[in-house]
């Protein structure tokens, strides 16, 4: 197990199943984020269904949602040469490579790679930052997972409706700032956006994250879930959080 | 003064500088929401604006804004006759017809009769519900102010892009399970959404109501506002609800 291993990068036992992560943190570790996209997509992934994860970087949420759902098939999609190859050891490390695979490959060409309509379900944890033309690094590994550079919502919008069969679904965690961009995309795309969450880091607090579920071509109604806050009034981590985190009971 | 209230109306003092309103409960009776409109717009009508509000029903919204802001010029359109004419009544009970004025107009007309570019700020409490071609009573008065008969929420936002001037806002507040039609409409008409707001019933329940503002022409960059809660653990008003009513000190 050890030679799977490379050096930069450690091994993370999940407390799911068994599950293990290999990361690097010098690129990037999973964080709240992946954890929450994957409790929110799992009570709609159906027993049988065959999910896409875009932007999927280490595999975290493939590797999640492979525990979490009866998926048949989880695609993991990753550009990044050097992370998708660190994401395929971790699938092959845990045993998943009959449920699990991850292409590196660019999400802009993923429609034709798979065929139009193949999906049921795709989540994407994307970079949050907008490209606004001032960055230095264009070629590095984390300003790639963090900034528009590669790919911007619009792609993975426009993308996700080809690749999604009809009344297929997108899971979206992002930030509050480009709720509208979100919004106005998906419904240009015919995306209908259906369940909505936003995340507080206590309730006294402004959101730092939301949810948004959509769905291809469905009918306009939104439901707005009961916001979702983090910590309660003693820094400590709600009851919800704590029960979305409870390992090994999921 | 007497003379002034008809058979079914009541006098309301709303205890803010000595304003009082003219109201008939058997249509309706203004509520939380165009106070948490008002107070969420007025930060934003500086001195000397000219302000235009939609579906002004009793005319509540304009005569809060008369005392909490230094508009210059507040106008109301109500399209329903009767609603008009007893908001007009509220204004000369008031003294304030030199500061505001009661139209009873089609909204839809609305930038034809005002011109277009015309005002600084607009408020809207639109009717809330959809009109899904059911209803059977479309002439009643309580109906129309709460169905989207005689206007629906493109009519507001088309008219409102025409009746602003350059960088001007449109306030609304409605049901966030038409966020998407809001934002999407807005978006479409390019009144750009900038300040959003989520209002619940207490920190744990789901919001019910959305505050949302929109510049004309303006470049994409939402400012989501922290919650507010009505009321708290105890079942009583928060602090911060208190603020927003505390009469005679805005």
């Amino acid at each position: 197990m050890e030679s799977l291993i490379k050096e930069n990068e450690r091994l993370d036992d999940l407390q799911l199943k068994g599950l293990k992560l290999i990361q690097n943190p010098q690129w990037f570790c999973f964080g709240v984020d992946a954890v929450l996209l994957s409790h929110f997509a799992k009570s709609e992934i159906k027993k049988g269904a065959n999910v896409l994860d875009l932007c999927t970087g280490n595999g975290i949420i493939p590797v999640l949602l492979s525990a979490k759902t009866e998926a048949k098939k989880i695609t993991g999609v990753e550009i990044q040469e050097e992370v998708a190859e660190m994401a395929q050891r971790s699938i092959f490390l845990n045993s998943l490579t009959e449920k699990v695979e991850i292409l590196c490959e660019d999400l802009k060409n993923a429609p034709e790679t798979f065929g139009k309509c193949s999906f049921d379900y795709i989540t994407c944890n994307p970079p949050y930052k907008e490209n606004n033309g001032g960055l230095k690094n264009t070629e590095d590994t984390v300003t790639i997972a963090r900034h528009e550079i590669k790919c911007n919502l619009e792609d993975i919008i426009r993308a996700s409706e080809a690749l999604l069969k009809p009344a297929g679904k997108l899971a979206l965690i992002h930030r509050p700032e480009r709720l509208i961009d979100i919004i106005y995309l998906m419904k240009s795309y015919r995306i209908e956006p259906k369940r909505l969450q936003f995340i507080h880091p206590s309730a006294e607090k402004t959101a730092t994250m939301i949810l948004v579920e959509g769905t291809k071509h469905g009918k306009p109604k939104l439901k707005l879930l009961p916001p979702l806050y983090v910590h309660d009034e003693n820094g400590e981590y709600t009851e919800e959080i704590n029960k979305i985190y409870e390992r090994g009971t999921e």
